[in-house]
């Protein structure tokens, strides 16, 4: 397996400061990984709410069950995370892991187990031992303290190949306030593991039932855009987290407020930065591919047609194999099952017309198509012709090092 | 790219009996390939029913628009087959040639172009050359004789690494009926080619309607049970002709006449012995996988989850590697989207029980199992132990071969 960085991987990682009422600490826990942070801990000033988006997988994760449950108080204290292990599909005992983790961290911090949220990612169907925790959950505790996302984002990584931070600032009101957020490795992306772990945090003051809102809204077009191969983890979290404490910070109750207006574009350059950089380190990938749907009946139907271009092995494949392959990206229109005609259909790779009204385009450079498809990011543009619906979708292509990280680990 | 072939092949090819009523002949049209066969004539008796089943696509080639209009009459008295070029998303000028190969083949043999059925394979969106067709077509016209559905499986391949054929007798009353059929590769399996064809000959008397309603009966459980990527063809056809020429042969208007019985199971038998062939020869398989589903709300559900893990990129490439890899079925079976319960999830690989009640079975040895993965045929088995569904669909691995095949190509 390739241990080396994406080639795709952001040139300049930016610092992250530190957020009033967010202490973090980072440890060794020994859950899978030598030598290596596998545990991060997140402890929030009173009166932090939280919110949450969990994955659709009708298998969920213990821990996504837990936070699901708790998430209903809208208040959150602490947060913990480990890599190594997902603990899903887990049965009894993952639920009993989750319970004792919590309990761990509660007594640590001197908090209640229903304020402490949880997430985990790694192997899955593997008993977590919770007990592993005992051990660095007081001095974790003790350590705690603002700054250092990076080490966060280290800590919870799987096989991702470098860590993945944002950062943003808005005004509300008078009051500046920052969203930072850390995130990890897309969907089903690595050996065994499971899970896109996201989380983000912000000193702004804002109500439990408005940060859903707006972190509903703001996963839309960025983490629900994004896909690897397809499959969908077990464990997918996105959390967050906001503690108030900006200086004079104004307090929001409703995400239709207005003075939200410079916050939800700070959130949702956050979110589309750190679900790019997934992509980004999509397993095997070699290329960055956008993809935009434009002239479909509804930004629905351009999403799912979106999507079954990205989702198709031919198109991944042909992208990684540097070729301008228009008859595959026809097929995935096709077998998408959304309104399509064949005859009033255009395809662009990297802003050349290759196909066009049903047909390869006349005009159609070949050499000029080879050079864009050589690039490093991939821009693929459909368009159907039919209405006013368009949408975009990020993925990476089908390289054989992503068989080889999947398929060859234990051989 | 490979060219050996499938380590998955048939030991064994059957010879298949001449179909009274069905003369074949098969020709090098130079279409795209050189030194091999490339386009195949069927030629049939007056009379003969015809029936056919098509993509899904909305985008579809132009034969398959040509033989959905002219199906309508119910009658065939020929077959042309071209490999090499699809005739799909070629606009207009596909159009133009699917009616000028049925006029070549028409006036060849003394026919109306609308009683000749067409089917092409190959490229995508590159023009055919319809005018190929005129040099060979009365000479196949000339030499079509009962027989040789070997060479005639040969014809329609493009990346296959062997020709597909089967054979099954039934009897209709005191009468003894024969049904052969030919295919190739399944779905969008290879390079710029689009196709699953399939053709399949009788020479029972049944009429088009009760043909219809057998193929669209038969190709339930086979060709539509049956995934290699998930990418669907612009091309996939499959087409029954019935000739009546066995001596005697009762004349079978509906589909539910009792006389059928047994010649419903032969065409299945067909049907199910070629579609798993395409599975044995899906690009860079290793792996035949025989997935089954049980205790599903429904068959329709029990399907859905079995494809969701049959085209799971991860589960493929687990597989790939001979990893007993049941997290990655929790995670397909999750994502399904179908109604599934954790903790009543049990798993088996080779008739292992791998995983039990949304845990790991406490008695699973991993020794045993990974015994049955380095076989080259797979069975998992999923249990939802909801209800009475119970699906089963074939597959195959993905290894770094289908990568390899479908992207290294141009470079």
């Amino acid at each position: 397996m390739s241990t080396s960085i994406s080639p795709l991987a952001p040139k300049n990682v930016p610092e992250l400061p530190a957020i009033a009422g967010v202490r973090l600490a980072t440890a060794q826990a020994g859950i899978r990984y030598a030598g290596r942070t596998d545990v991060l801990l997140a402890v929030f000033s009173a009166g932090t709410s939280v919110a949450g988006v969990f994955t659709k997988s009708k298998c969920p994760s213990a821990p996504v069950e837990w936070c699901r449950t708790h998430l209903k108080m809208g208040k959150a204290r602490a947060l913990v995370v480990n890599s190594g292990n997902a603990n899903a599909f887990t049965g009894k005992s993952g639920r009993a892991a989750t319970k004792l983790t919590a309990e761990i961290a509660a007594k640590a911090a001197g908090l209640k187990p229903s304020e402490i949220f949880l997430a985990s990612t790694g192997v899955i169907g593997e008993p977590l031992d919770a007990t592993k925790f005992a051990p660095v959950m007081q001095g974790l505790s003790d350590r705690a303290q603002p700054g250092d996302f990076l080490a966060a984002a280290r800590a919870i990584m799987t096989t991702d190949t470098f860590p993945k931070v944002a950062t943003a600032t808005a005004k509300i009101g008078k009051t500046k306030v920052t969203v930072n957020g850390i995130a990890k490795g897309a969907g089903m992306i690595a050996p065994d593991m499971a899970t896109m772990l996201s989380f983000v945090f912000t000193d702004a003051a804002i109500s439990a039932a408005a940060l859903q809102a707006l972190l509903k809204d703001g996963v839309t077009d960025t983490f629900n855009a994004v896909t690897i191969d397809g499959d969908t983890s077990t464990s997918d979290t996105l959390m967050m987290f906001a503690t108030g404490q900006a200086p004079d910070c104004p307090r929001i109750a409703r995400a239709s407020d207005p003075r939200l207006k410079a916050f939800k574009k700070a959130l949702l350059a956050v979110l589309a930065n750190l679900s790019e950089q997934v992509a980004r380190d999509g397993e095997g990938a070699r290329k960055l591919v956008e993809i935009v749907v434009e002239g479909a009946v509804s930004k629905a139907s351009a999403r799912r047609v979106a999507l079954s271009i990205a989702n198709s092995p031919l198109v991944k494949t042909a992208i990684a194999g540097e070729d301008a392959n228009w008859g595959r990206v026809v097929m995935a229109v096709g077998k998408a099952g959304e309104p399509a005609e064949r005859d009033r259909l255009s395809i662009w790779f990297g802003g050349i017309r290759v196909a066009h009204k049903g047909a390869r385009d006349p005009r159609y450079d070949e050499a000029a198509v080879s050079a864009q498809m050589k690039k490093p990011e991939i821009y693929l543009k459909v368009a159907l012709g039919l209405g006013k619906g368009r949408d975009r979708v990020l993925t990476c292509d089908l390289t054989k090092d992503y068989v080889a990280i999947n398929g060859d680990y234990r051989s």
